[in-house]
């Protein structure tokens, strides 16, 4: 249950230069105040309680985020650069805006540029203009979806070239926002820039509709993702219960991690089954998804089933393809199970109405509702400070409803997985009322 | 920082009934699991890095909740009731819909009673009939705001009378939802009942619009709360922005505890002052509201204000009313500081176009976003699970991100404020720009 | 411009029951009155001015709707059947609601029978039960989607035992909500009554997402269905405008009318080219859609295209198959565009990104939003007035906002399509900037 | 019913110049085409069939808005100015935007300009900004509440200093946005500009949340303000429901006009009693308020009363105040209703739970829903069609659903006000169940 690792964060040197922030310094002024060093957060609050005398251990805490009182760059000499990689997630504008107003309104900064669609927006082969980031710039763009910086999947491999153009741009500060090949790249930018001995801040902020980056309790974006979803299975299931032997059948995002599904079958309480590709399912044999969902047929004359794109690709032919990130391109699991289940019934002689609805784009492209807009704002203020305290490979994080820095290497050492074992999965289970394992031999 | 308690929470007595739900009791078989009484989670996950020698201590951990192998009651013979008290607050449908579910499908209990509005739905001399809760009664409330059983307040403090009517109905698990007061009450109730030696299970489930009760990370309802104060806020911004020196200024729930003001403030970014009950600010004065505003409308033409309904309160004649809670009736902040604003400005001959929005009841009566869906259905289901393996007097939370059992005896020893030195004011004050302190003489 | 035809609605019988209503009778009492049967209204309002001799005609004129003071039907002993047909669409619930409020409460009828999953419903071969619809069951049925009676397709040329049912069940009213198919049903069971002098009131209710019924001003759910489309066009522009090159792409319904998209474009500011079943289109050639995209990428960088899933059938190969109600199956216009703009850029050598969006069953199956909430109240209404009155063979419709009795026959003898010499139209062209026509020849 | 005016609408001159639109001329081309001046639309569309005999009149007809094939005005000389007057409305911004993108694209217009802040942005004084509007300006402020030029009231009586700026700007077309007393202003400036002989258009555009002007079939952004209406209702009813004699009272727009509370009734479905301007009611005696209330709560334990706040002001003493646009400062129903009410039942010595919502402006500012949207884009356009074929003194209006020239003259000759003998209130006492006059002397 624990693990270990190394808690300490990159920094480019000394802070020496004190804070333009007028926050307090001693307690009890009931006032805001700065963050000390030496504040550290737990990440695994689980404990066995016959275990107690084991003592904290260094594995388990991570640096606490926050303003700190002396900082490492001269705020007016600074140059700072924020990019948005990968897919669309909402919030994105958001944490963009709150990093634009926090370097300029609070520590004063006036150079801040956007590189445009991503990590291809540092090679000059693309030849995207940079964009000049203002308060009144982004002053309204959090109530758009997407990012106004654009965004494209690949470019992140070619290290060297990214770190030429951040030399060449004389940039001090750069705010990555992205996913886990987001991340591994902003690493490897965080390695490059050590070797060169350039005194850049490289500094990630999570950002990945699937929730399956490690370290991060809840992504930003997952909420207005999982409401959009709820919309989507509430159409469906209202198809589904107004036909004769009606079944819905939604497919969300989801490659590797089910949560959007997962949560999505909690807000609802209409969905039958939840199909992700953290548990395995048989579609025949006694205790296969077939066989269960005639019986539900027979009983309740409609269903409501729910799959998160990677699931069941065992049932599927790999399709050898990857996209220009290197992410394998997944067979179509919806269609596939719409297809299988109309042949089932069909050879069962049933009729039955299948409504397949693949919402895709609808779900990460909405603007951020109120939770996930403070999550962004506070994440992008955080951002700015570890920026500004000399922070390097570090990623802005959530832990136990605490701002932390969490080191890049951690960050990408894993995946963040719906855990079959959790309360979260059990009380899938339990809400849906689908059998615990829908395999026919246990293993 | 640590605060030293007793985690243990009381037992009724050994389980030896077989959980009748189908879950795994040992690792690795891809499918949810039972809960074992060893289970723990830390509290207070701050600590200081050079300060890592000290052991966990008991004092710093609450139970983990959720099934139990083994269980208390037979299910089979088990008489649930529900009981709503206090204000309305949005997901309280869905609590009651969670209970009743787990209690129907997974335990297999058939007597489930709604007691009607509140408390004094216990009271003879109300006589309010009991509903009798099934899942087909409940499948779509969850959809509605409000309450299904209504609410009331007062009532708690008739605890003879209440375990009276626990007795005569012959009831084995009374499920209390409900903020400070009522956990008093049910506290209260608790006592009687082991005073009478009866095996009675009373399960707290905190509700609090505020998010003023202590031991809760977050309460459910309150995202959606802020979501809608986020509208209120919005239309006056329109308002003030769009006038000759307009002046918004939006009055939200917040007796003691100014959290729905915070968090509106953060996801708005419009909002210039948030007044809340735990930070003074003087009107007068070269520091007080008034020439703050005053300077702002010359620069910028327009001004927003968010105040929580409890903050300022030394700035108005006490009422020495109560409710029929006992809570203090609070003079009214937001019709003072529409005056106070307008009568200034009158003496400054300076037009200006105030907008005061009270949006009162609407923000706790919508029904609950997916986010607090969840948040509601597994806060039923775990507390379903503490009441049938015996637990009494004890609340279920979110801690951390885990749902615990705490003591009620802890639950009403503090209430939740806003830390004016915490991240989250800090985070407020700097996104909205506006003094860190509003008072003439520092203190 | 003009159309000839019968504006007369065929009765019953005598009305000489006097309504149980209580309305005014004479003006000026400051209190609601019944309609008179003289009152028309004029269904052709647009005039040449030059042409103001000629005089009123009958021809052109509609049954003013309403309550009358004498009824034909004995409320006390009338059984009313409503039944809902074809696919879903917002605000059907609505309806239901609506008649059986105002059958109970304003009538005082007490049987009211649904009849499950439309024309099928009727017969005996499907077994399903009937419903008993009280006001208890339906007053909270309009904040749900769908219908509660459940839907189908077909079944209605079965007009014969259609016509048994009605006579087993002793049957006086029927009310049909259903589209043009469904109501070239109810015109043959009105014929099929009639022939059997059967004392049985047939009212149809239009209920069309695609508003191609004639002789309706607009149907119900039709805004819900265009706010619902906005969503989806919303997602596909943000995810088109955000990548290098990206085109948004949207089907949405409207198999023979293109007015979701047309109007969703209206909304939206933010489509280039909208195609509907009503103006052809070349792909090809230098007035072709391709080149037109292609121009644009190069000047702007993205595309947003808005397609209705009739348009361009010419470019698709004719399926040939037929859905139980009888309609052809088309093919799919959505994928053949996507494939196709994508194999012309690639042949280009020009990387595009395709966003392809299409929300299906999510557009139809929300529940209404006020405006048609009260469009469907309003509806129910006075379709009960015309049955208790005694008409039969009609279809209640708003025409230049009054509620007016439409004959199924004039209902039936034209559909309702989108002019391309209309101002709608030329307002498209103009808000989306699309070439007139992107035809190579004019024709 | 039928009502004498002159239709014709005063032009500037003659149309010598070719419009630079691209449209057809003729017929059946399948393209969007001009609109002749010929065309005119039937105002009143009721009729007695008896009386079919008399021929159209002149008097009964509005001009048909769009664009001519010849236009009055070089568009490249052209400068147009905007003004928005009195108080928000949802859609402004969806109108500002629908004429600049219109002037620009379509007829080539470069010279925009925004007056700010209501017609007092015309008066030296006052010493305002114009703004330069532009496409890049105005492109996604439709997503915004409120108007981006800021309106006031006041200011339209000073005609002359309004028409000496006009000339100063050497302005050709004036947008001017508003509502009755705006549209007076707009009239004088009509005439002020004939008298000194000047080529200035004067456009109006209605906006009235209350739906208040007579000519307009719906005012833009009512629809949005009902939605924004039905949230606070629901809000107040789950309040009401849920406590013990609960009394949820909402008090909402409409000065003179109970248009709002009428749908917002409609559209709900929980409404017990609707009070509005046109229809008197008393307080007092057996068929007064009190009593039926009283009725209620015996029987249904709950009750909701919405009432518009010029309703019952016979009830109320006059405030005697005006504010600066001249209206009547009103007395506020709802507080009065409050307090009335429970001082009756505190009389009667019954527990009663009010809970009232007053929700102000959050009403106004929303921006505007999709089909507002559809209406506001095409009220622009049609305007700017207008103001280029050279007319003046003319409103922009939807008349059965036809978009027409309505002369000013016209505009501000009558109110349009709630028919209590129209079926729109009929309906709302259908639905409401709320006595038809709740009067105790019929008058």
């Amino acid at each position: 249950m624990t693990q270990a690792y190394n808690f300490s964060i990159d920094r480019l040197g000394k802070c020496s230069v004190p804070s333009p922030i007028n926050l307090s310094k001693t307690q009890d002024q009931c006032m805001a105040k700065f963050v000390t060093d030496e504040l550290s957060v737990i990440y695994n609050v689980k404990i066995k309680s016959d275990n107690l005398t084991r003592s904290y251990n260094k594995e388990n805490l991570l640096e606490m985020a926050g303003p700190r009182e002396m900082i490492y760059f001269d705020p007016l000499k600074l140059h700072a650069a924020i990019v948005t990689c990968g897919g669309l997630c909402p919030g994105i504008n958001d944490v963009i805006r709150s990093i634009v107003m926090c370097l300029w309104h609070h520590y004063g900064v006036r150079r801040i540029s956007g590189i445009e669609f991503g990590y291809r927006g540092f090679l000059p082969e693309f030849r995207f203009p940079v964009v000049d980031l203002t308060p009144e710039k982004v002053v309204n763009i959090h109530k758009m979806g997407g990012t106004i910086l654009g965004t494209s999947r690949g470019g992140g491999e070619q290290t060297a070239e990214i770190v030429d153009t951040l030399e060449r741009m004389n940039l001090n500060v750069v705010f990555i926002i992205g996913g886990d090949g987001t991340q591994k790249g902003a690493l490897a930018i965080t390695k490059e820039v050590k070797k060169r001995n350039l005194k850049i801040s490289v500094i990630g902020i999570p950002k990945t509709i699937d929730n399956d980056l490690g370290f991060v309790q809840k992504s930003f974006g997952f909420e207005t993702a999982v409401s959009a979803a709820v919309s989507a299975v509430s159409g469906a299931h209202t198809e589904a219960h107004d036909s004769i032997n009606g079944i819905g059948l939604v497919k969300v995002m989801g490659r590797e991690s089910g949560f959007i599904a997962a949560h999505t079958a909690l807000a609802m309480n209409d969905v039958n089954y939840v199909l992700i590709p953290e548990v395995p399912f048989d579609l025949e044999g006694a205790n296969g998804l077939l066989r269960h969902l005639q019986h539900r047929l027979r009983i309740r004359n409609h269903a409501m089933i729910l799959v998160a794109e990677g699931a069941g690709q065992n049932h599927l032919q790999e399709t050898g393809l990857k996209d220009v990130s290197g992410n394998k391109t997944l067979a179509d699991i919806g269609l596939f199970l719409k297809t299988t289940i109309s042949e089932f019934f069909k050879s069962k002689k049933t009729e039955v109405n299948i409504k397949y609805i693949d919402p895709s784009y609808i779900i990460r492209s909405a603007h951020a509702n109120p939770s996930d807009s403070i999550f962004c704002a506070r994440l992008g203020n955080n951002a700015v400070h570890a920026a500004l305290s000399g922070r390097t490979g570090a990623m802005i994080s959530l832990i136990n409803n605490q701002y932390v820095h969490v080191p890049l290497e951690l960050v990408v050492s894993k995946r963040n997985k719906v855990d079959p074992e959790s309360s979260l999965w059990r009380d899938v289970v339990s809400l849906t009322g689908q059998p615990a394992l829908m395999t026919n031999k246990r293993f």
